[in-house]
């Protein structure tokens, strides 16, 4: 197949979706919408997130070195949209769209209450990369929805029903079917 | 909604699955499956992609300054797979899948011909874990199969057809459809 050069694009095509919480200085929660972020590290367990300088968020967690990601389900799309539209310099979005900041219990940031899958960060790397800092933070808990839990007692992502970010259509889709088992689907390629 | 702790967890709900293409220094081209990358800078546009120390592709970045990603459509699920199973060391996975590899133009490491969706990336920073190198590479190119170029000549994430993996369930999840309009399905939480 023929293939177009398209020049430098930020994209791997199937970016999460996350929101960021923070305490600001007055005690106030934050909620930032974030699709730059990912799994780092298995030991210590870690996760990045790219915050702009410029965003209150910032601020935030170096202030209080501190985070936490709450997943969306779709049914909070609109919700979850909105944490990356409006700034928390001059809105409560908490207030504005009736969700609910809960303490986390193992950090000091809040979460989004009705959101099914959390995870509490202790910031321990900041890497700074030009119009973002990375933020690395140390997973120390996570925190799933009991009607999230599906078979052998693993959170099922079905239930869960996160979206994903679509760089390229400045979009939001809908995570599909199950379609293959991981670490397995490729065996038959081993030689015998 | 009560929610359960589950201890450190390392996953967002959705993670990418790219093909990391390396160089060995014996010029034989490598593959490595890896889930935990994601974009982590607009300026420089830069990913990230973490690598266990003991991989074989771990030297080749280090001593190439130079990667691709490389993302399969769910046609190639099984050959993705593969790449996170078998290692360089002993096995040529180009051969063994009988998929090709190609050089990339901008940076010196190969490509999987056969994906729709490729990042050329030059390495800029080497940020180390613990038990994973993230390894931050700035993206020089991005290569898109024709055929996956849809409405306003942008690539169209379902002619890309990239698969997500689900670290709950060990399994790969297609896309599903698009059901919202980043940074405007939220607007209706604005205040007038």
């Amino acid at each position: 197949m023929t293939k177009r050069s398209i020049g430098p694009q930020t994209t791997v095509a199937v970016h999460p979706m996350v929101i960021v919480g923070t305490y600001a200085a007055s005690g106030r929660p934050n909620a930032m919408a974030a699709a730059w972020t990912g799994i780092v590290s298995s030991n210590p367990p870690a996760v990045g997130v790219s915050v702009r300088p410029e965003r209150y968020t910032h601020q935030n967690i170096v202030r209080t070195k501190a985070f936490t990601l709450s997943v969306p389900g779709e049914e909070h799309l609109a919700e979850a949209d909105f944490f990356g539209i409006a700034s928390g310099r001059d809105t409560d979005k908490f207030e504005a769209t009736g969700l609910t900041p809960e303490r986390a219990t193992k950090v000091d940031a809040p979460y989004v209450g009705e959101f099914p899958l959390v995870l509490e960060c202790s910031l321990i790397e900041t890497v700074e990369l030009g119009a973002h800092t990375q933020f690395i933070g140390e997973i120390v808990d996570v925190l799933v929805d009991e009607d999230c839990i599906g078979e052998g007692d693993r959170p099922d992502l079905l239930r869960i029903r996160p979206f994903l970010y679509d760089a390229f259509g400045f979009g939001y889709h809908s995570v599909g079917p199950r379609v293959g088992d991981g670490f397995k689907a490729g065996r038959r390629f081993l030689k015998r």
